[in-house]
């Protein structure tokens, strides 16, 4: 089948790459470790020419060929690639924002090879704190589709982010760092050095850590909570595979108590083991309507790329 | 003037020595890197025995040449030494604790000289989470002395306690793990990565953090609010300079909002840079009397072996 589309969903520490057919079909994908923080540095030949840029290196070697067989391919791309530090920045746009309308703002940056990639923005809320994502704007319009006017959309990760959405427009947005605290955590602090990797998933103290963070100890904060993982370790009610489990579950937990509305329905986007503790700790939160949601990032970098004239929809049979 | 006691006051990171005189006077005091965790390594003769043991190192290198000047001088210390992972395990105590008590409860532990160091027990509350602390009881003894029946105790630090006091009793702690939350983050967190180390306190930025920690934003916890640091910068209302004392100022205000009664009095203990923002992070969050302790550990520890017969009181004139 011809592809229609190149689309890249290109973070901070990896880049997913996918060859769009009609109405959006995945044809292949790929999965590269080349995320902005960590770009090829070894210089190649592209289209003839010495390059030593790890953006460009990380492009070709994430389609180089895609585009070798079909040179006209249009190419949309979201994610930290559009921030400062990243290929070209690809100024913010401020909420209240109607997400399908990011295709009218997109970015253009020329490669070297002469395509031109069009990078979605992010968003940025100025309301009191401010707050950014770059790339979860596109997995929300992505999922989108057949809900009801009013979501929230939960995308867990390093950089979680809860995600109100009303009409079809992000109205506001909260991060918590709960993923990239618990990795630091993990593996620089004291709690990390009882800690004992455990293949299987330790329901029972993920749980725990869960109900702390809920109950009256956690009124103090995470802060507080945390040197639990410790002494609960010291006590003998936590074994050394258990700790991981429950400092996950403490930090899930603390996260889901800082969100508003337990009533409205709840969108989870994100990798499966991820969003599958998610959902056990919601559950536990006493949050009643949860769903997940599939190949957010692939859907919303299509529609983007039709609302932007790049690829043309196709009606499914 | 003879010395009298030696005390110590050997944490995970460092040793204090103390050598004391009549009436618990410091006649000197020396400060070492040799906590447990770094312990000296290279073998030595002491006592005319080859010795490789980091504890018997460590304890040599702070006092030897003062007991070899007064071979009988007692020794007393506090603190992680006491620990499972310390030259010898003293069994905590549970709360309600009365802090005085402890001198008759040390643990004996006889070095390769042939001199007993004693060593204070911690404490643990088992009410409800564990909580655990080995240092602070004594230093907790140690400014007792002046105070009313009720006080709160801060004890800032890698692992800030808070703790209730009443009629000499220790009834209730938390602790917080502040201190080495802001260092992990700072080190090895994306927050880290913006920040620029500045030698002057940065008050504006100090305050800002305690007071996001105080507003409506806080209340989502830490996990959220500590996103800010990073926003801020992107926004341009925190320069680099400006986010290692926001972000200090955010985590210190987490930790005080987690504090119950703001009327009582509050001791705090610790090093003085350290305690000058927590009195100045109290302030911002309304908490009315605020004083700060000197020489806690040093004066805890001559109580307790006063207490335990180790050594005499002597009244001063």
């Amino acid at each position: 089948m011809q592809a229609q589309l190149i689309a890249l969903d290109w973070g901070t520490s990896s880049l997913r790459a996918y060859k769009l057919g009609p109405a959006g079909v995945v044809l292949e994908q790929r999965s590269l470790a080349s995320g902005i923080m960590h770009l090829p540095t070894e210089p190649r030949d592209i289209a003839g020419v010495r390059c030593a840029d790890g953006f460009e290196l990380a492009f070709d070697a994430a389609c180089g060929d895609w585009l070798d067989a079909q040179p006209n391919l249009p190419v949309i791309a979201c994610g930290m690639v559009g921030s400062a530090q990243g290929w070209s920045e690809a100024t913010y746009r401020n909420t209240p924002v109607d997400v399908a309308s990011l295709g009218q703002a997109l970015h253009r940056v020329r490669s070297l090879r002469g395509v031109d990639v069009y990078i979605v923005p992010g968003v940025i809320e100025q309301a009191g704190l401010p707050n950014v994502m770059r790339g979860e704007e596109t997995q929300v319009l992505g999922v989108l589709q057949g809900l009801g006017a009013n979501a929230l959309i939960g995308l867990p990760g390093s950089h979680s982010k809860w995600v109100e959405v009303v009409d079809g427009c992000i109205t506001h947005f909260d991060t918590f760092m709960t993923g990239e605290v618990f990795a630091v955590l993990s593996k620089h602090s004291l709690l990390g050095r009882t800690q004992q990797i455990c293949e299987q998933f330790q329901a029972e103290a993920f749980d725990r850590g869960v109900r702390v963070a809920l109950s009256q100890d956690g009124q103090r904060g995470v802060l507080s909570t945390l040197f639990s993982a410790r002494t609960l370790g010291l006590t003998g009610e936590l074994t050394a595979q258990q700790q991981p489990d429950y400092l996950s579950g403490l930090l899930i937990g603390h996260e889901l108590a800082g969100l508003p509305d337990r009533t409205q329905p709840i969108i989870l986007v994100g990798a499966a083991p991820l969003c599958a503790r998610y959902q056990r700790a919601l559950a536990l939160c006493g949050f009643a309507h949860v769903s997940l949601a599939q190949e957010a990032s692939e859907r919303g970098l299509w529609q983007l790329a039709v609302a932007a004239g790049l690829t043309q929809p196709v009606l499914e049979a």
